[in-house]
């Protein structure tokens, strides 16, 4: 069951209504609760044959602006559809939650009801990105929850970022890689040095491959799965890559403008380029991630179309389909037995745990 | 009067000494001092008669290579081909200095032997990004001179980015911007809050238009022209970019060999294609440029071909002519003491200095 919030996006909640029902579509197996006025849900959702006895419309008057700050937006939200939304997720009814609106008022909202998962410190945000890894995505997080992270946070965020990938994206064993200038063990702040040697001693307990650092350069490349890094970097490095697309797109769009040749050109190509435009397609990897709460949440780009809409809940699908919140959960809580297990034996937090921990808990992911 | 370091880059002296010859057709007034092995220069200059009469071959046995560590270079560097370019500068007998050698190792070199401008505590980098401004380019700093910077640096960084837009770039009053997770100016690190009243104040005395927060996606765009941000999230940025670029260019080229018609497409789009490779084409944006030094530095990349190389002399020469250096310690000099005047009126250094102080030194740069 998949708890969507149809309101607060750029385009209203027509556009969410259309995903839902292409969602519906594709997959015969994806239930919704809906969240929002009633009278203008019932009117874009209730005749749709495609969700006949899998659709439910859940009232809410309210509406989480873009522009509201997300501190009122925790004392006064109750009653919008994106208090409603999360609210389903915190009572079990649904597994995941998807929100095309307010990022800010999203994550707060999730932070004071769902809570944070016992032993995480800063919850994250994790990204996918286009790259040349078989999947065809790379992860990257924290890209925004939290402008900072020490080296605790930095491991926290591996051991999540590996279980989403392997849940997310099918990867038993995906590569790590910690976002610094440069790949020599010497660079970087010192946070990094630190998060260096507790993520390298924590992959058996992590299920994971550690390549150490990794560049800028890296993050559409095929050397790593999921990039660490602290929100603030990550933000950046998103809105950076995000861009530098959009510009080399557009300059494609005029050179194909350019003449009359090459407009013939652009017909001619037209299929090549088409696919060219969908993997790049920033609609087709359209969701964020929230990691390290008590349920998991998507967030939806604020100006998502039915195409965007349905990419995130088809993430939001699969990860509730793969059981990816227990898994989540159970593989944090063996690797801070790990480690709690390793300084007991005097040998330190940033030393490699024990063969037999991860042994222990080898099968819950 | 440019010195070049002939060594040190990945495809060696032949491909910088084809760079020099490039220039020199391309400009009568550019004149060379070149430094690296005289045997091996003499052969690669001594015949070219583009070069008569403008081109000194100044002897260095040593190379530093790309795995050099700066810190050992700065000790034993004496005699190599970029200790020499450097001291070419220092003596005054060259105004810029250009090499495609070990970033690391020519900063640290610079930094000894040219030492740090009055009142400047971090140098730095900056390079050229390209974008939808009417230049083409945006300068971004500092990209990897030092992995800290605190409110203080990035204002000076807002200076000395402004006094390189207006005589590398031309532009009469830059607009800069301070880079952060989000435009809002409650959003961001405290040390991004204080820069942002500190460059704000700045406005008159370092002569630029100061536009507030800028975010990843500004980089390329028409917002802003001089980005202000540390050199750690400044190198992940710059990488990223590159990297994604790269990424959408190879995605381009596999669509257009998907097929036979798109193959035939590419032939017919073959001038607007190359136009688009143009515009983005990172070797005719080639020179990083070592910011608040006794004397400007300009880096090119260690793969550059001759195009590359000749780009990055094409700028220097521009900084030179435009007497770039003198103007910079200029801009700084008279900043300090805007700033000082304002603090010994007991309004504090985060406000804006009084009119006349620009009034006095606005003729300087």
């Amino acid at each position: 069951m998949i708890s969507v919030d149809a309101m607060g996006g750029d385009r209203g909640a027509a556009a969410v209504a259309d995903g839902i029902v292409r969602s519906a579509k594709k997959n015969p197996d994806i239930a919704f609760i809906v969240h929002g006025p009633e009278a203008e849900l019932t009117r874009l959702l209730g005749r749709r044959r495609e969700l006949l006895g899998r659709c439910e419309i859940r009232h809410a008057e309210g509406v989480v602006k873009m522009t509201d700050k997300p501190s009122q937006v925790m004392r006064h939200g109750e009653g919008t559809s994106m208090w409603s939304t999360i609210e389903s997720v915190r009572r079990g009814e649904a597994t995941v939650a998807v929100s095309c609106g307010n990022t800010g008022a999203l994550m707060a909202l999730s932070m004071i009801r769902l809570r944070k998962l016992p032993g995480i410190n800063r919850p994250a945000i994790a990204c996918l990105w286009p790259s040349r890894s078989p999947q065809g995505f790379n992860v990257m997080l924290d890209v925004g929850a939290d402008i900072k992270a020490d080296a605790e946070d930095l491991l926290q965020y591996a051991l999540m970022g590996a279980s989403y990938a392997r849940n997310g994206l099918g990867l038993a064993r995906p590569r790590i890689g910690l976002l610094n200038v440069g790949t020599e063990e010497h660079k970087g702040r010192a946070e990094l040095k630190l998060a260096n040697d507790l993520i390298a001693a924590a992959t058996e307990a992590g299920g994971f491959d550690y390549v150490g650092f990794v560049e800028g350069g890296d993050l559409p490349g095929d050397r790593v799965d999921v990039i660490v890094t602290d929100g603030f970097t990550g933000n950046i490095a998103l809105k950076t890559g995000e861009g530098t697309a959009k510009l080399v797109s557009d300059f494609l769009k005029e050179a194909f403008n350019a003449t009359f040749l090459s407009r013939i050109a652009a017909l001619l190509a037209l299929t090549s380029l088409k696919r060219l435009q969908k993997r790049i397609d920033p609609r087709r990897v359209n969701g964020g991630v929230f990691l390290g709460l008590n349920g998991t949440v998507v967030k939806s780009h604020g100006s998502a179309d039915a195409l965007g809409v349905s990419a995130a809940i088809r993430l939001a699908f699969q990860l509730a389909q793969s059981g990816f919140q227990d898994r989540l959960a159970a593989r944090l809580a063996s690797a801070g037995q790990a480690r709690q297990g390793a300084a007991a034996q005097g040998v330190g937090g940033a030393v490699a745990a024990p063969g037999g921990a991860s042994n222990l808990n080898g099968t819950t992911e």
